[in-house]
């Protein structure tokens, strides 16, 4: 599998739930982790309504600058999911019955029980490839770069395992903790100094608040083991020079 | 105080670690939650990593498209730290120490710990008005309809307490529940019947798996109380006919 060195995603979280403060987001971080370790960087998330409008022109801008889409919600029966029908009008395609999404929902329930309710799930964009459900059988699905994934946490993490060989990673990015019993202000000024003597690892400063006691955790990424080596290495030396404790966190 | 009918806004997360999976996000719901009770919509959520570009172009499209844009993380004292910066550029105003802050802050810390890591966090747009502070002493800030929070969740919570009469809000949004022991598939028909007669009301239906039985919550949304008590009668009805139990979640 060829590698390209930067790939990157968008994650569109769709649903009124996360902006009323009702559900609290939890598929952002699960996708975030899983693309990340396949070497897939997200560029950013965006949370939007139930409307068509606004999925359709987020959707539109956010395909065009990133390699991937990951859509999350609005693919279940009742009348606010309207992900399949909206990812249908940002392509321009049909929106449509998809057969094989049919015939598995078909075999999955009982006779008598695949429902007009049930058969609205299988209504995708013309052409769209399936993502495989285990956890309830109703299936996401992709156009081009556009990943449709349910809202519901546990019934999208029983789907990501089944993408894998459908996304393309760059080189996986890297990541090193370093966790200090300090405060930020303290290491700011020499963190600074290492950032800019290596401008192609990413150093993020975390304030930490743990069993009591304050503490700053500093994350080192990069694609390269080696810069990040070095970057750790220049840290340590502050570190020691400042008589600043690593802890675990 | 006058109360427009419409006030949305728009929430801004800045910071990488939410887009690699390392931290998972909270201050969206906690603003969401509060910010609903006080009569505003929030419109969107996006997260952008630290990067000044992105943060200023995004900034900026917010900004106008909402009443209010809140924005969490990157006011601390690192390298990382980018948001006033960034919102100074986004306003072309000048980056500059806000001399209040800087007076709050020397007085907080102990004499000669106010050092030069500490005093970046006094730096703001030109003019910047401030958000108190009452955990950890460093002020957030606002400019015009943006308001710059931090990252740190606990931090965030005990400064919106003092926000509250500097947000005009509409009509407050009020919310109904009800949850089933159903499955979707079971009302999505006689629940789209609904939502076609009631248009105003916004409807959402969301399934669960709770204590080991699957069951549906509806959430009904307005700022009109009577509006919702029609759409909720009118679904009790249905619930009714259809023998579905009424449960409690």
């Amino acid at each position: 599998m060829r590698k390209n060195t930067k790939v990157n995603a968008a994650i569109l979280i769709i649903g009124n739930e996360i902006l009323s403060g009702r559900t609290q987001d939890t598929n952002t971080s699960t996708l975030a982790t899983w693309l990340n370790s396949l070497g897939v960087k997200i560029n950013e998330v965006r949370v939007v309504p139930d409307e068509e409008k606004k999925i359709i022109e987020t959707l539109n801008i956010l395909r065009k600058e990133n390699n991937y889409v990951f859509t999350t919600g609005g693919i279940g029966p009742t009348h606010d999911d309207i992900t399949a029908a909206s990812v249908s009008k940002a392509f321009g395609l049909k929106y449509e019955i998809n057969k094989e999404a049919f015939k598995i929902l078909e075999a999955y329930y009982k006779p008598g029980e695949f429902n007009e309710g049930r058969q609205k799930m299988v209504w995708m964009p013309q052409n769209a490839k399936l993502i495989l459900n285990p956890t309830s059988g109703a299936p996401g699905f992709y156009v081009e770069n556009v990943f449709c994934l349910p809202g519901v946490p546990s019934i999208l993490k029983s789907m990501i395992g089944g993408l894998k060989n459908k996304i393309l990673g760059g080189e996986p990015i890297l990541s090193h903790t370093i966790s200090l019993r300090t405060v930020e202000s303290e290491i700011a000024n020499s963190l600074s100094k290492v950032q800019d003597a290596n401008k192609d690892v990413e150093i993020g400063s975390y304030p930490f608040f743990h069993a009591g006691k304050l503490g700053v955790s500093i994350v080192l990424r990069s694609e390269d083991k080696s810069k990040i080596d070095i970057c750790n290495s220049q840290i340590l030396d502050f570190i020691k020079a400042k008589k600043i404790q690593i802890v675990d966190r």
